[in-house]
């Protein structure tokens, strides 16, 4: 899948900001009604959250925002695969569609890994489209860590 | 295994509590250096929070209160076998010696489902104990259903 997306662009901006604050630059939102609900990016260190990753931030604000604990019917748009962490988590949110850009085959649990929602113990399972602004998704994270070793 | 241990009465103390808020009774302890440094029980419901399960409301009270991102050193302490989001967390979190309760063949991600420890994406693998006080652990979940169903 290839092509841009203008809520892709907003995971994307979210990745960037991330970066900036010196967090792996990963950035998600969730949609709801063509309408962005939350936006989240990866904010492991800055919260000293191991569990502070772009889509858990994402979901856990539009949870908030909406006040119940799943989110039915809502789109999540995250830059990076999702890791296992993640992946169970879009599934126990009952996410509609999960759009991704960059695949990982280090970490990444949906086509790479355990390929969580494959597996029999998963009881929710988004529609998955992978692929939506790949290279710029890979190449937020291969220029932070570039940068990070010069 | 079988056998008690004071920090799983811990956790089992946590799950019948989170059980009286009306959440499913599961819960858990961080230990470090023989002191426990959070307990945490089932939030989902009352925080609107599919993450907070046990093992990652206890794993972010642990974060909080010694100020890190990892808990090198730590153990964790739960009634149920991790589910795939927590088998992940707990190894993000790099926690040493992971001790359950009561297996969970339907959403289990140690020695059941995804078994992620096992996955080459994993990298950091806990020492794992099973069946710890399962019996205790197993009745607490088995009642909670039995009333609810009432």
């Amino acid at each position: 899948m290839s092509g841009t997306n203008r809520f892709m662009d907003e995971a994307l901006a979210e990745a960037k900001a991330a970066g900036e604050r010196g967090e792996v630059p990963i950035g998600a939102v969730v949609v709801m009604d063509g309408r962005i609900v939350s936006r989240g990016g990866n904010r492991t260190r800055e919260l000293n959250d191991v569990t502070a990753h772009a889509e858990i931030v994402a979901i856990r604000m539009a949870c908030e925002e909406l006040g119940q604990e799943r989110l039915t019917g809502a789109d999540l748009y995250v830059t990076l695969e999702p890791c296992t962490m993640c992946a169970a988590a879009i599934s126990f949110a009952r996410i509609r569609r999960l759009y991704y850009g960059a695949h990982d085959p280090k970490g990444g649990a949906v086509e790479n890994g355990v390929q969580f929602y494959a597996a029999p113990t998963c009881h929710h399972v988004p529609d998955v489209y992978a692929g939506l602004s790949e290279t710029a998704s890979a190449e937020i994270l291969t220029e932070f860590f570039r940068a990070r070793r010069d």
